[in-house]
């Protein structure tokens, strides 16, 4: 994915300058002598310089068009004349009156070299162009999808050489475009004659390029030259959502994203859930694969509508899951994952066709799925891997993918380990008392003035405090229902500096407190948010069971980040990824306080978004990196956590908050945690966190 | 597909006699010293000699069955005591007691060498055994099927080691098989599981071993030990039957042959009607592709049931067919083949999936379909060479699969011709007066005395001739219904012969002839063969419009087999193979006076029978053979009769019997024909042989 520096190709020999001018290619400085007439495409080709071409130099697709710069250039050492390109002939003044041309523009395959010229190749006339990514420590993704389309012009049919029409066209590939040993999928030979015959002899073909397993193949046909685009999915297939982006294979651009709800949750809300409906229903697991295939059906029905484009030019589609969507979805019964030792069916990444697994796109279309980590570590975990690359980075990164199962990627470039640990639902609102899913009415940020311990809050769908002119407006029409995952992380934290919460995760009375905002609520506190009751809304609270719910989760969470890092023999890490929807909402403060994740320079700290969906875009555009990251995911070492006896210890200490075992130095650089105990001796103390039964996973 | 000569591949170091015994294997004579106590197949595989395997030396399958010989062997030099072997372990003998063993074998993988010791590997011990075929002059089949069982015992999972089971299963093929880059259909990914469970680890596989466009698959899994076999069908696609052998993978014996009728003959009798029925008809194509699929799915119930065999035990099948079949089956419209230039969709062999092809035998089957020559030229007649291996011969030899459209090879090692040519339905009994197919009560050999005119002959279903006693009651169930294609061509010849009829193809009058049997037939006259009308049957003529039909139908054979031999720059061959069941009946006599062959001697003209059913087993059995025949048909110059001037003159020469032009000197030298001309100057002489429009294909 990295972009390769350009080597400095030269042809330059003792030709004559002035019948063999010099061109000078940018920006990969490529440069080299033609004679004069060499068409500027013929001499990026020979040159190696990246420049695009569908039809193959027919002056029809304009896929190669170049800009050529004019004057002095005392860094290539040239002065280009005005006549360095020969006039526009017919062909390319045809191209430029019919479909427009961008100002300074020339079509690469017609234009042709005169004298000395320095040719710009903007990045949309490469093949190998950039997708840029918004984050500054992303990465760009390199456009090299599976699928490509060529122009070609086949052999008419000969009674002495009676050789197939697909092996003429097969033919033609090879010497018009160098692609050797093209095979052909069934369903082109019904259709091959008529559109051979319909374009004169001219079609565009759709080329799935294969891999060191499989030959490329012919996908589709359309007679004459195609001017429109093939299209290919990412798919982050969630247990809970399933999220789609419509990417053009020509231009790497999303052209459309769409999610629906994951059709299974009506045989279970959690994934543990789902492997148990499959025990103990016979065909359930078929039920589920049935149900996740008849969604996904009908997502990609929506996206396509969506950008306006036809279903059948979907022709490639990536997915990525946890393991036991993985297994649902290719319509493996998950069994095995329920118990140890977590086998999975198969772990390696899976070049499927789509019939294979009932999807409605092109008959033809590919379907690739990431490999996957361990029996706890899947497809998505590997995608946020592709995406984040902690195998390429230089400093030590801890990622992140918070979920009802967090997976944990450790690592630099010299090594990378991998561990999941059963957060639990908790995080996204789920078994907290006034909890709910992130959507609009939901407290998504809070503070509590530590000397008043009167809290402020906003909620989804507003900007403006709860104690900030026009806030009751704001929330009129969404009202305030519920907090959601990182509104309940800052309240707790909030709490916990404010001197309402202990560090073993106790709630204060009011007398201990000082406020009346912390109420008795059966044998401990809960401490009051807002008090929807006046207007007729919910109270909302943060109960002591909320914080042992969120305590379990963020316990496990860092037990198993500092399990890695224990493996990994260190202390510290320098840098924090947060994947994940959750996580992108998540402030690193906040998360810090709770001990969610380990001590860390605050902006070290960022969140890579939809990490696992990003991952899916890339291997969807860029096939290489579907064997790198096949290489890498073998390298990963793989850690159960299940079996590591120091987890046990680990999620105990992380039962504090912070944590009563590690120093969090910068944290306290920062904050100042008050000393407060508020076991009062009896009751429900916080030292059963590490008694309690964990859920393998959520 | 040919023996290779066994090298004499020797081990026979400087290495200590005493411990390390000779150990001597036949047929193949290849020898070596090895250690006392070395397993007989470990030594076997050492040495590469081929001696099979399934279970992998587990003392299982018996596969690797051995005959030790004893006593003294001057021709190797070697003299074999009674313990040169290890007395029957447990393994050995629970087997022998459980199994059986024929008397004087022993399991190579538990017998170890004690001493010097003569080893004979049994055919069916081979994998590469041979298929012995039963006529003289064909090579035997060598077994090498696409698809081979395989016993493995797999490592059990580890969480501390993650990796799938289906990656654990393709490691234990590698380590005990050396099977390199196994991948699986996806199928098989949803019985793994409980498969492996089932079978304590211990699983047999089936894979299909790919080729150098497709990596090995795993098909098939069974628990544990899987004592049965694996199947493969050869399918002839003829125009009116489809014909299929059912062969056991593991030995390559037919356990059940099978044909039905093709189902498309109700679209039209001939070919050239089935594709004028797709041009008149919008979706005629598909319905016609439906109907000999579902055709095909009818005739695999029907073998199977037959074999008592399961269905889904069918993993590869291999099919050969003329060009309207293959596309038909395919699901190509056939309209390109039905006018000039007779492009086919495409030429090239195919490797497919069954369920492409909507047949129902095993999920994961592969179908193989042999390449097309040339547009007139199928798969069919690809079959007859792979069959006949003309490029293998080192004499000249004319190859003729004569049907309603008569496929044409000939050759030698140096260089191989095809072409076809419309012969037309006479062949087989239609076009003809009383003509039928070959059936019980049809007349197929005829001889009539020259003296008197009097015929006699012989029907379908009995040996007796008809002057002979006991032939009415020999033909009393089936009667005397018609005559059949070689009935039809040993009675012109007769006739001919016995100076009934002239070159011209006239018959003579009761008058010219001095016979009644001679009888006016509107303008011209007919031969009575045999008047059933006393008994209520039928009264059998040959007619002057039947002699027509079988000059027309028989100069195209010739006119096409004569422009090979100028194309080739020869005029005489060295031998003659007649293909097809029609072929198999034919006299070469009859059909040399005829001039339906070129002159050769007589015993060098010899049947192939079903040269292209046999070529399908060949391609089934040995995949090898598959690569092989794909090269040759490149290497096959292709003819197109229909465009050749000459051939219009060899026809109107073939036009006479047995020729106008041809000397036939062989034949005369055998026979003496009659010099006559019925010609009386008016009605319907043979000038009109070459005129007529000829049909372009049967």
């Amino acid at each position: 994915m990295a972009n390769d520096p350009a080597p400095e190709i030269s042809t330059e020999t003792a030709t004559d300058p002035a019948s063999h001018p010099l061109v000078v290619f940018t920006p990969s400085g490529k440069r080299g002598r033609f004679p004069v007439g060499t068409p500027v495409l013929t001499a990026a080709r020979q040159l190696g310089v990246d420049l695009d071409s569908v039809c193959g130099g027919r002056g029809i697709c304009s896929k190669c068009q170049i800009t050529p710069s004019y004057g002095e250039f005392s860094k290539h050492g040239v002065t280009v004349a005005d006549d360095a390109l020969t006039e526009w002939n017919k062909v390319e003044q045809r191209y430029k009156d019919k479909r427009g041309l961008i100002d300074g523009r020339r079509l690469g395959c017609q234009a042709q070299v005169q004298g000395d010229v320095v040719i710009d190749v903007p990045p949309e006339s490469q093949v190998h162009r950039q997708v840029v990514r918004k984050r500054a420590e992303a990465r760009d993704i390199t456009m090299n999808p599976s699928t490509r389309l060529y122009y070609v012009e086949v052999e008419e049919p000969d009674m002495h050489k009676p050789t197939g029409d697909m092996e003429r066209l097969i033919e033609a590939l090879d010497a018009q475009w160098d692609l050797k040993g093209v095979k052909t999928d069934l369903h082109i030979l019904s259709v091959l004659q008529p559109a051979l015959r319909k374009g004169g002899w001219k079609v565009t073909v759709a080329v799935h390029l294969g891999d060191e397993n499989h030959p490329p193949k012919i996908m589709h046909i359309w007679p004459g030259f195609y001017e429109g685009s093939i299209y290919g999915l990412a798919v982050d297939l969630g247990s809970t959502t399933i999220a789609a982006h419509l990417c053009d294979l020509k231009t790497g651009e999303v052209v459309a994203s769409s999610g629906i709800m994951n059709p299974q949750i009506r045989f279970g809300e959690d994934l543990m859930s789902r492997v148990s409906y499959s025990m103990m229903n016979k065909g359930g697991d078929q039920e589920m694969t049935r149900a996740v295939r008849e969604g996904m059906n009908a997502l990609f029905t929506q996206i396509a509508a969506e950008a306006e484009i036809d279903k059948a030019l979907i022709v490639d589609a990536v997915f990525v899951c946890n393991p036991v969507m993985h297994h649902l979805f290719l319509g493996i019964d998950p069994f095995e994952l329920g118990q140890a030792p977590f086998a999975l069916a198969t772990s390696n990444a899976l070049a499927l066709r789509a019939v294979e697994l009932d999807l409605n796109i092109h008959p033809a279309a590919r379907v690739y799925l990431l490999p996957c980590i361990a029996g706890h570590v899947g497809a998505d975990a590997a995608a946020v891997a592709l995406s984040e690359a902690p195998d390429k980075s230089e400093d030590l990164v801890l990622v992140v993918d918070v979920g009802t199962n967090a997976e944990i990627l450790l690592g630099n470039k010299d090594k990378v380990l991998a561990c999941s640990s059963p957060t639990g639902p908790a995080f996204e609102g789920a078994q907290i008392s006034s909890g709910q899913r992130a959507a609009p009415g939901a407290i998504e940020r809070v503070e509590i003035n530590p000397e008043t311990k009167e809290p402020r809050f906003r909620v989804i769908g507003s900007d403006i405090w709860s104690d900030e002119d026009g806030f009751a407006a704001a929330v009129a029409t969404t009202g305030i229902t519920g907090i959601c995952g990182s509104g309940i992380i800052e309240a707790i934290a909030e709490m916990r500096m404010a001197g309402l919460l202990d560090a073993s995760g106790l709630i204060g009375s009011a007398e201990q407190t000082g406020t009346t905002r912390c109420i008795q609520d059966g044998r401990t506190n809960a401490y009051l948010l807002w008090d929807g009751s006046v207007e007729g809304g919910p109270t909302i609270t943060v109960t002591n069971p909320d914080i042992r719910a969120i305590q379990m989760a963020k316990a496990a969470l860092y037990s198993g980040a500092r399990l890695l890092m224990d493996k990994f023999g260190i202390d510290t890490v320098d840098r924090v990824v947060l994947a994940g929807a959750f996580g992108a909402h998540i402030s690193a403060k906040h998360a810090m306080v709770l001990g969610m994740i380990p001590d860390c320079v605050l902006d070290k700290v960022t969140s890579a978004g939809n990490a696992a969906g990003t991952g899916a875009r890339i291997a969807l555009l860029n096939t290489k990196a579907r064997s790198e990251i096949e290489a890498t995911v073998q390298q990963i070492e793989k850690i159960e956590t299940a079996v590591e006896p120091r987890f046990q210890e680990h999620f105990v200490n992380a039962s504090a908050i912070p944590n009563s075992a590690e120093p969090f130095p910068i944290l306290n650089s920062i904050v100042t945690l008050p000393e407060a105990n508020f076991n009062t001796g009896g009751g429900d103390g916080n030292e059963d966190g590490g008694r309690r039964r964990r859920r393998r996973r959520g």
